[in-house]
């Protein structure tokens, strides 16, 4: 940017690669909108929009199943609670659904994404010092014993083992079968769980996140796209609830039912110090 | 709610119909989780999770592509800006994408929500009165005109034709012919547009609201439904656009590029009045 | 907004008469920030920055009391507990509290803006009709029962008499008896506390958002920014609550404590049919 | 948690020490509202919230001056311009300062914050090592240097030297000569701008989040309660562009005035491949 801008740095600095907008003219990464409806799925566009080229048939199915195994996982998931309350507070289904949205953070979004991560670095990790998966998937699970980290992608709180994993698992396993995907991720997935649970003594199957990340790893995504695709997911199940919710017709919906109130743990009744300060002068 | 509540009340309070959870089970609507993965495609979930039932094919295959129209209109809009600027903040894409979403209000994604639920008030008219749809039409587009109201779902500022229209009116065209749809909404639809240039003097086609209002208003969706699915699809334009500027890595975009700055249109500089109110005291 | 934009277009599109930067410069509405720091209160702050000149002493002095007396009504209000929830899902403390801000719409957030708006329709309604005040309340109540809407601003679910009510009127009926608030909105505000009153056989004293109305209109507020002032003010509670929350370093926490589950009472299990729609071809 | 939860599980799941709520009752950390209410200041009562008792005078000044000095720097920001843009959406003002609030993040938001965590390392550095201010700055420096880390709180992209700096840096040279702070902080804040000047061969002076988190470190907040206060600051800036924002009646402000359009840096037109994947079957 030099010192004199001019009226092109101000289109340049919001330019994209993804749409192209003229009069008359929309064409998503090139292909005229026109020719994508009614032709393309939707799943297939998502792809399209991220990546830049439209997946195989196969890639297109691997990726719609895993995100509608990630549609939703009930009220008791503070992104759907959120948006159930947000939208009793008179908001549009719109602040209900980014409230619901802007809680799948690091914790509660962003197991996927860190455990693509953890796929790719002990992929690294096997190019580097060619180990096998299960001494490769060791490493890494020492590592993070030994940090007191939990590895992400294994065991579930509610799941003893989650049913998405055999249905997700099947999928993958005949996509790497059929040449369709390398298996390298799948092979490290599996070698992580039997090292998780040699390390524990007990059994912590791959969960969604760990199952999810094997099939975002194998397609090629980057990790932060891992999350950004379990967010469109579970926009779906938000939307569900938020409309379940507003057809209630509650309002301002909190999280105990009245009259329940949260119990106090604080000081009891004190008086306020003669002295308050910044006290405004009469 | 009586005055002693139980422990009920409060799992009562969160109750749903949408998903079940227990220990090993996930049903969406009463269907097992890994029974719709692989075999159900995701738009046709996205219906199941806010109509409870599974489409039709074609219905299906229309809701498909009225998303797919509606996926993305590139950086001018302030959903898709809000989403880029957001990312260069260090908020993770979850955020970004909410701000995104946040956006997406009566004014910037409620022309669609209020386009069917001018359909449907314009059906009620003809179910009462029993004028055809030219004339309910035109008695709509009086109204507006005489409260100086603009009818929503006609008209874009880009674009003369929008080439979404088009595409759309074929498919729900085809759609009724072959009586899947009902085809009331698609009539006052093309009446309005009708009665809108008459009264204008001058063509203000059916725009991407419009043409997806008449898709929804078909299909039977709730009108703030419209809304909710026009957000999940604009959410794929708002990943695809806050990734691509993830990528550039940005820190603290603003809406102008550097060294541009906002002009200032305020009083110039003044002396703070000796007497301040609330000034702390020293 | 001619055809051939220039570069000054751009940095108008952003102009503001709020803040003045330049390099090595910083002023608010004109006055120089190192002339505040120090000398001005926050609250005068806050009015000048939306106002855009300093209050009085004693205008400061029935903000400050006013914004007081709105941080914070505990973890049962959707907005408090959203901003606890998000803060355990992994997002930053702003993150957090942005949730709990997005909820304080309409109905949440939204009665003292609604309470300002309908002081001032009371007040046009006087200066029409020469009525006077129980008369104008008499005949807003009457509007509001006959189109069954609540009045807003009187009542609430938790306090037979808000403690705020007292603390505020107090202070206002003060400024009016010192001449500093004319009292037309505090005359009206207590004539629709009885008219409401005597309509309902019942008292139904004036709340938070209507005493915080009375003030907000007597100092020249617009309705809207009643709503802004209380976001302000909220923001405070909702920035202790999530820091209360993060310093418990729960993960991920729902509304309801595990294991409780929402009770389901939707569908139960059901096969999913032979032919389901848009599923992805092998 | 045990297996079988009571009723009090879930009021014990929300419990608070901020505010004690009861019929008739409302207590801020022990204070009952009424008696805050027109004797104690915003700024204190923002401390009482966070901190849980309440300040002495010059405490609450230096929080006030600090807020103060943080409450806007323009509509280049990206936190002022997503609320501006947010509120020509259709969205309320409660939503439009959520979008501002939520942009807060550790790039546009988190400096101070990181600021705080840096001040308070380099104390426990020289408790450790006895080093005085200089040594353990130098010691600092060179490790950011070393590892491609800019040192948070230093330099400005528009302002050779920050205004803010030297009004608040008076403020808490005076708090520490009357012995109101220890100036620890302080101490090393200059220190630190002495050896970033040294190792860079040019004066990169302490900006606002680095003077801003000497006065939050030196007056006990925990490193991300700094980012909350600034959070909190920051709002009334964003209320007041909002509210600027919303008095012009633009709808759907994007960030280039129409008919400015984003360059185009994507491929051009191409052909939808005739098999294209997932497409819904007629």
């Amino acid at each position: 940017m030099n010192d004199e801008p001019t009226l092109g740095d101000a289109t340049a600095w919001w330019s994209t690669g993804v749409t192209r907008i003229e009069p008359g003219l929309i064409e998503l990464r090139g292909f005229p909108i026109q020719d994508l409806i009614g032709r393309a799925g939707f799943i297939s566009t998502v792809w399209l929009m991220v990546r830049g080229e439209l997946p195989s048939e196969r890639e297109a199915a691997l990726l719609e199943a895993t995100m509608i195994a990630s549609v939703d996982h009930g009220p008791q998931a503070p992104s759907i609670a959120s948006a159930r309350m947000a939208i009793t507070c008179g908001v549009g289904i719109n602040s209900a659904m980014a409230n619901g949205v802007n809680t799948l953070g690091d914790v509660h979004g962003g197991a996927g994404q860190q455990c693509v991560q953890l796929l790719r670095d002990a992929q690294g990790l096997r190019d580097e010092s060619g180990l096998d998966a299960d001494a490769a998937a060791r490493r890494v699970v020492d590592e993070h014993r030994a940090s007191r980290r939990h590895v992400p992608g294994f065991g579930h709180r509610f799941h003893p083992v989650d049913p998405r994993r055999d249905a997700l698992l099947d999928l993958v396993s005949a996509a790497v079968a059929d040449g369709v995907l390398e298996g390298r991720f799948l092979e490290l997935g599996l070698a992580l769980e039997r090292q998780v649970e040699a390390a524990l003594g007990r059994p912590l199957p791959i969960n969604i996140d760990g199952i999810s990340a094997i099939v975002y790893a194998e397609l090629g995504f980057d990790p932060e796209l891992a999350r950004g695709l379990f967010v469109l997911a579970r926009s779906v199940g938000i939307l569900a609830h938020a409309w379940e919710e507003r057809e209630t017709g509650r309002r301002i919906k909190g999280p105990l039912p009245p009259p329940l109130l949260a119990d106090y743990i604080g000081p009891m009744t004190r008086p306020v110090p003669g002295e308050v300060p910044s006290r405004p002068r009469p």
